[in-house]
């Protein structure tokens, strides 16, 4: 509003991150390692070598180094659509009237309508560096496969992309842009895998889930030649290459002359919240500051504020390794809500290591109330926000009244990981009153938690 | 590609424009005036007076004035979503071979996915100032519309658009977006008026026109009290706000440090276009430079390339001021292609005068000729183009290929006025090969031109 103080700052390119942030390095507690199912031992990088490219597989096994430098080629690629805008809600502010500052940190202004194209860029690079011809992935609202098309066209590699069968016909122009990138897209469950043919000859009507099609992505990574996975969120090398967020945002803070008192995420596999919380935390924890981080869920897939602390499979036809995390059980189904994303039914680890260490606080919001501040947010900062971000948005919301009634003039910083410009349906479903809000009852859960598998906890 | 020259160059906040580049003050030959059409004298401020604010009436008749400051709150709105970025187009350039260097100004980023945002902000800023409680505007393609819903929410303005039938029923997504920020959307040609009635009457299947839902939203506006109407194109009042646009293009070109030969832009009605070249241009006309300028206007409606030089009325129901244009008729009713924007059947009349003193070229491009280019660019550049940007980038790889011939390292710029978000429709046509050029036969367009009333073309 004032002539003197920006509304938003750009970091110019020299400024941008030139290491990743591995988090884990500065954790006194490490997060559980994953284990084998097979003999419940800590997975070595043999075990993860037909699944996954070498590049990431040595990332994800990383607990020692601090900063873990980003190939010149990824800083190129990084270069291609960063940084990204660190922003003061000065119109939500005064729309308000509370006392605190909000900033945002919004990487929507890509074409993959979020923060994956961080992850991606870098996982196709390892790709196209190991000889690889092909990779297979899954996605659910659409953000990480339009990332990984994007990618994948950039460094000329194939791609087939499961999609959570009913977010592809929710969502047509979000898989005609996916295929407009190049990428070969397949609706899951599918027929072209076993793991789909067993889904679907259970409930030929399903509308499947991420943990289903990412069951289905693995096996065909695994079948095929030249040829592996690729996960969007959920692992520790996706939050490590996510951490350019938090790095980007830490330089512009101090630009802006503040230190952030809160800073809030969206979670689903935690991608968004680990890459933006990472070096603020990290300094939490080496004493250097006192900030609260906040994680806010849909109530509707409440992994963090409703789940077990549980050993589990990451996919449904429990292929995968077994993850420490706060999950909701590998069968889980979560309802068909709008929110696209944030479906996933458990948590990245290191997240939900520092959330039973007190270092992370969750809650959950339920979608009607989610969309309420998405259109307050849009009508005076401008941004359509994606469903996902929108929980972060409804979080800061909260806690800038709260500073009102307090009087406090805290500092907020929230992620505004995505845009909604795929999610039209849900807003007009919005508009139109015909949105609820789908929280599951304890029955609901019950079923899912059934799913967890029966190891002991402790076997590390 | 190197770390030592940027990919892209944001201004900072400071550095941005106070004033608007009126391009009319420097030109020699003005463009010709506005005429009443009863009286065929130049319209007077009390003329246009009960259709449009008074703020952009002293702006629409101003010749004289070179830089007219932008308000103090419309800074403020500006710097709500600006800066945009000019962006260095390495990776067209690696895949094109070309040794010429290509940049291009993005204006993508707000949530209106389009330049349209630099003009709607200050014609609500100035209805609102004039105690206005109402706005009514025609949108297209929805990139105005969008534009408009978000200034008024800003606002606090109620505001009815016109969208072009066939487009609100390609787009309903766009449609959802405007009806978010609270805008009332009203498909035309509708029964709410006399002129979309008498459209009607004469063809009830028909998808409607531009210059039909402006003669809704002129009517609807002189009809209802403290309303005025506001237009996202053609008159110069709107391409003054865009010059925003090429300012902000001409400091970054010198961070660059470069000086373009070619400037590139689509043009519809030419507010993107002229926003962007005009302090170039003022400057080639004072000697200063030998810029090449270049308008790309789609096949299937060319005013520039096919049209003719006349005074012609802005709408079909032949209620507005006659404007010197270059004009299909405004009884011209171009096939619904998929380009969806750049479908008026005139332009601006001071593009119009430098298209005919051979300061302006233009060339068509057919529609999948367009879309080769959107799709080439995407893929090397990442960013969505909307269908009207990407005459733009078909042009620009034109001149690339070019210089590729001739070994010439030609800076050229070039407009990317959008992105292409609500247009997957059309990517999905391109992708299925059921999309077609649609190009008019010259009896299509001598229909159009019978619409163009005959009047003395030297009258003032």
């Amino acid at each position: 509003m004032s002539n003197k103080i920006p509304t938003r700052i750009y970091l110019t390119e020299d400024e941008m991150p030139k290491s990743w942030y591995n988090l884990r390095a500065v954790m006194k507690n490490k997060p559980d390692p994953m284990l084998h199912p097979g003999t419940l031992q800590p997975v070595t990088a043999e075990d993860l070598a037909p699944v996954f490219c070498k590049g990431v597989i040595e990332q994800e096994l990383n607990e020692t180094s601090l900063h873990i430098p980003i190939p010149e080629d990824i800083q190129d690629f990084y270069r291609a659509y960063r940084p990204s805008p660190l922003i003061r809600a000065y119109y939500l502010e005064r729309a308000l009237g509370t006392p605190a500052h909000i900033y945002y940190k919004f990487e929507g202004t890509n074409t993959s309508g979020s923060h994956k194209l961080n992850s991606a860029g870098p996982q196709a690079y390892y790709a196209k560096k190991e000889g690889l011809k092909s990779l297979t992935t899954e996605t659910g609202a659409g953000q990480w496969g339009t990332a990984m098309a994007m990618a994948c066209a950039f460094y000329g590699l194939e791609l087939i992309v499961y999609m959570v069968k009913i977010s592809s016909q929710q969502k047509p122009y979000r898989k005609a842009l996916i295929e407009a990138y190049g990428a070969n897209l397949i609706p899951s469950p599918s027929d072209t895998t076993e793991s789909g043919k067993k889904i679907l000859a259970k409930d030929p009507k399903t509308g499947g889930s991420l943990g289903c099609a990412i069951s289905e992505a693995i096996e065909t990574a695994v079948k095929t030649d030249k040829c592996r996975y690729v996960l969007g969120s959920v692992l520790n090398h996706v939050l490590l290459h996510q951490t350019v967020i938090g790095q980007e945002a830490q330089i512009a803070l101090e630009k802006f002359g503040v230190t952030p008192d809160i800073i809030i995420g969206c979670a689903g596999g935690g991608s968004n919240l680990g890459g933006l919380i990472a070096p603020f935390m990290g300094d939490k924890i080496e004493g250097r500051n006192e900030i609260r981080f906040i994680a806010v869920e849909p109530a509707s897939c409440p992994s963090f504020t409703r789940g077990r602390y549980a050993y589990d499979f990451g996919d449904t036809a429990q292929t995968t390794p077994l993850i420490r995390m706060q999950t909701l059980g590998s069968g889980y189904i979560p309802s068909p809500n709008h929110a696209g994303g944030l479906r996933y039914h458990g948590m990245n680890s290191t997240l939900t290591k520092l959330f039973h260490d007190g270092l992370l606080e969750a809650r959950s919001a339920a979608q009607t109330e989610v969309f309420d501040a998405a259109i307050q947010f849009m009508k005076t900062e401008g941004i359509l926000p994606a469903p996902e971000s929108s929980h972060a948005i409804k979080a800061a919301i909260d806690e800038a009244n709260e500073c009102k009634k307090t009087g406090q003039k805290k500092v907020i910083l929230f992620g505004l990981s995505g845009t909604g410009f795929f999610d039209m349906t849900a807003f007009q479903s919005y508009h139109e009153k015909t949105m609820t809000d789908q929280i599951p009852t304890d029955a609901d859960l019950e079923r899912g938690f059934a799913t967890i598998p029966n190891i002991p906890q402790n076997v590390q």
